[in-house]
């Protein structure tokens, strides 16, 4: 047996067809959609990234404004450069690129986004609604890991929560921008979580963790981290990981977190790199400035793959 | 072999000490400590535990405002009175007791806390703060627990770095009071941790989770429902749940989440349930009213348990 493979740009493609309607029907009704990206010094990939965002704005019918600043802007230049975007009213959604120079306090940064525009969840307020499970804005690499797995889940005839009720999802890497938010996605359908951080590599327990896992989330940016040793058979194998690798003759490629041939036979379904979680990813970052453009109005949020898959109350609650 | 018995009422007393000796220095160079408690409607319960933290006010020198409000007091009158809490120079921290009766937004009135005053961590912006791994506050039920965890550690002379790194936490219950707080600290150790809800119970999934756990977290509300099948020989323990329970010949008294006979036998070490986790919680409340008072003074954070074990930048990064 090998897993099927979870097809990214199949369910990305569905995604941005939906997504471009909304837009088109929210400047009917007069609203304006716009993203703007902040970038800090002058990175090849960014560069890359912000023609990839260029294409998809094109595509959906929403505004981009890419905002680039020198290598050595200062934190002052930067907060002001944020404080326009705030006010700027084409502007539904900021996204500020990673990593910012050494010399530029992160948080700090992070904490002057309007957060009703703070589409990736980065200001305390957002990154506190997501850990409360009432998110107003969902990070969107871990909103569409779980779009993809709902996805499939769904095609595969699959209850939704009876699945996620009896599963254990293991998510590999606990950065604040994916792992944990991840994380709180796996709460909001009620599944158990364990979150697995380097120290399990270190120790030696890395296999004895994620080799329980129903559905394994991998997002610790390790090129073939995860090989066919740490995977159960049966296991829904999401590999967020692209790490550049240098072939023989010198040819750059992406690879995943997960060693894909070695696991393949292993898994139930599994996602290529390129072609998995990465083209969903970007489509989503502008479902959530579609999410800003309709809150920003007054209007009711996006209905979606937030919602939960049980009862309101916990039934053990904490006393 | 049976566990040993953590002592919370011992590891309170030296915490109440320290917590004296700067309550009085803070007191001599001009800052106040104070401690604001409300309470909507008049359940003996929040009686109770106002008396309880009266006295130990009077004996840590800290002022306390115990505050009530009739069961019928609308939203405004309970933001109102917040308001002026907030606004007090007299109190350092306040905490709004739960749960709030039905016809009130708890999640609005939380907002309305001055952040700097949110001892229990319920704004969003400092439940946030927690969830990025950078916390102003921690509840400080979740504090008791790894403050009890560290303690015991120091005292049966293992190296906490070392003990935690290769530790699976198992964190049962995830209410945003108690379960998730839990899980953040988990995080801060850089432990391997999982999250179990009630569906792991409902779909007899629960032993195979907690049966792994080196540290065994229970804030699940529900009496009992740890038994010696759920936890594996050798276990630490860490019982949350403080729940009455009625005897034959009428008396009401409280138990755990854990049915510590059961378990004792196979633990290493276990917290009873009175005299475990809860009177730790108690003097925790004023450890964060000094921090509080610390913070509004301009003064630097207290030092304490939740000070990083390992590097600071993890060695997984997400992509």
């Amino acid at each position: 047996m090998s897993a099927q493979v979870i097809d990214g740009r199949a369910c990305a493609r569905t995604l941005k067809e939906g997504l471009a309607d909304e837009v088109t029907r929210l400047a009917r009704e007069g609203t304006r959609t716009g993203l703007a990206t902040v970038v800090v010094g002058d990175e090849y990939a960014s560069a890359a990234y912000e023609r990839r965002l260029r294409r998809l704005a094109d595509q959906l019918g929403v505004a981009y404004r890419p905002r680039s600043l020198p290598p050595g802007a200062t934190q002052a230049e930067l907060t002001d450069t944020i404080a326009e975007l705030n006010a700027d009213p084409a502007v539904s959604g900021i996204l500020v690129l990673r990593p910012l120079p050494p010399h530029i306090d992160e948080a700090a940064v992070f904490r002057t986004l309007d957060p009703r525009k703070d589409i990736e969840a980065v200001h305390p307020e957002n990154a506190g609604l997501l850990a409360l499970g009432v998110p107003r804005y969902v990070p969107s690499t871990a909103a569409s890991v779980f779009h993809l797995l709902d996805t499939w889940l769904d095609e595969a005839g699959e209850d939704r929560a009876a699945f996620y009720h009896r599963s254990l999802i293991v998510v590999v890497g606990r950065s604040n921008t994916v792992g944990k938010p991840a994380v709180a996605l796996g709460y909001l359908r009620e599944a158990t979580v364990e979150s697995v951080d380097e120290w399990a590599d270190r120790t030696h327990g890395l296999g004895r963790h994620t080799r329980r896992a129903d559905v394994l989330i991998v997002a610790a940016g390790k090129a073939g981290l995860i090989r066919a040793e740490h995977v159960r058979e049966g296991a829904v194998v999401i590999d967020v990981g692209i790490n550049p690798r240098r072939d023989a003759d010198g040819t750059v490629r992406m690879v995943g977190d997960v060693d894909h041939d070695a696991v393949a036979p292993r898994a139930r379904a599994l996602t290529p790199v390129p072609g998995g979680v990465g083209p969903v990813t970007d489509v989503w970052l502008f479902r959530n400035t579609v999410h800003a453009a309709r809150l920003l109005s007054g209007r009711p949020p996006l209905p979606g793959p937030l919602t939960r898959t049980g009862p309101t109350e916990p039934l053990l609650e904490a006393s």
